[in-house]
């Protein structure tokens, strides 16, 4: 099975999905979420309809950004910092460095078009939800990893995954609605909460 | 068209809401959630399947808690606190009172099995985040109302509510899978982010 090693495999894999979001995000953009068809997207992208479905369930997940990596990245940024750090701090540190970041700057007019079709179109949103628990939930994960417990009984770990997921989420919404750098905006929300509950979160 | 005064029209709509819900609920404990039917939750609620798409979009919704009645009582709730009192404090004395945990208390067994089912189900899961973000949305409203800002613009409301939002989401997810009194967890988990951030939140 393996002519390749497994790295090769990975990234191959990796490159199809990335190409199938690009056709999506493309075509979404142009024509509108509802108008895009799966079809559309497979002939944009030159593959089957088959290689679609292996990488996503439906067209909605090929419009949200990829979170597989975001996930990895972090994990290894979190584990990568002193564990007596301030856990906001590393999660800060973690995100700033992470892909989503990345894109929102290298790809900005793009991202922020995505942004905005997602927060425009219930259904995405919806879908855009249900990724930010699973991420919530990784987070919780590598977080009671570094504490050495166990995620399911950390509550502390599920409330700093919880606060930090909404941290991200509004400060996506106000880059969709106004613009300026996700870095900044995630800065800005982490100042603004640690001065509504009086305490200084950085 | 108001053969009744609008209140009572209200209340009959409510009514028939929550016996759709009851109806719903009962079935899908006894068979689960994907073999229920709207056909089965309308024979046993002795109503037209057009009766129940007049409340609900889909199956999975009539099987949400109600959140109609909790934003409005929470609204009511929280603008009776003095506008000085830290939001969190008041947020949590709001839904101390709301129908949310009332019924999490009086119809305990019920109430824990839903949100068992909820917790069993992505797609019920799904509809339960999308429900939160609504949920958190009418929370900015009336924080920002309480004092004076517009929701849009007030970023220090928008935070709050999603700490609290993420709060209340994972009381109940502990509560459905270890029991105990849902304000407490409620009460528990903001103390525990409190000592997670150093600083009190109550």
């Amino acid at each position: 099975m393996t002519a390749f090693p497994l790295g090769r495999r990975e990234r191959k894999k990796h490159d199809t999905r990335r190409m199938l979001r690009h056709a999506a995000l493309t075509l979404a953009i142009e024509h509108g979420v509802e108008a895009v068809t799966v079809e559309q997207i497979t002939d944009a992208a030159d593959v089957s309809e088959r290689t679609f479905f292996n990488h996503f369930e439906r067209k909605e997940d090929a419009l949200l950004p990829e979170t597989e990596m975001v996930s990895a990245e972090l994990r290894e940024a979190i584990l990568s910092r002193p564990a007596d750090e301030p856990a906001l701090e590393t999660l800060r540190f973690a995100i700033g460095q992470s892909q989503l970041v990345r894109d929102a700057h290298l790809h900005r007019d793009r991202a922020l078009a995505r942004q905005r079709l997602i927060h425009d179109d219930p259904g995405l949103l919806a879908r855009q939800l249900a990724q930010a628990h699973d991420f919530e939930n990784s987070l919780v994960e590598v977080l009671a990893a570094r504490r050495g417990t166990d995620p399911d009984d950390d509550l502390g770990a599920q409330l700093l995954a919880a606060l930090f997921g909404g941290v991200v989420r509004i400060a996506l919404r106000q880059w969709a609605s106004d613009g300026g750098r996700l870095d900044d905006l995630i800065d800005r929300a982490l100042t603004r909460l640690g001065a509504e509950l009086d305490t200084p979160l950085l």
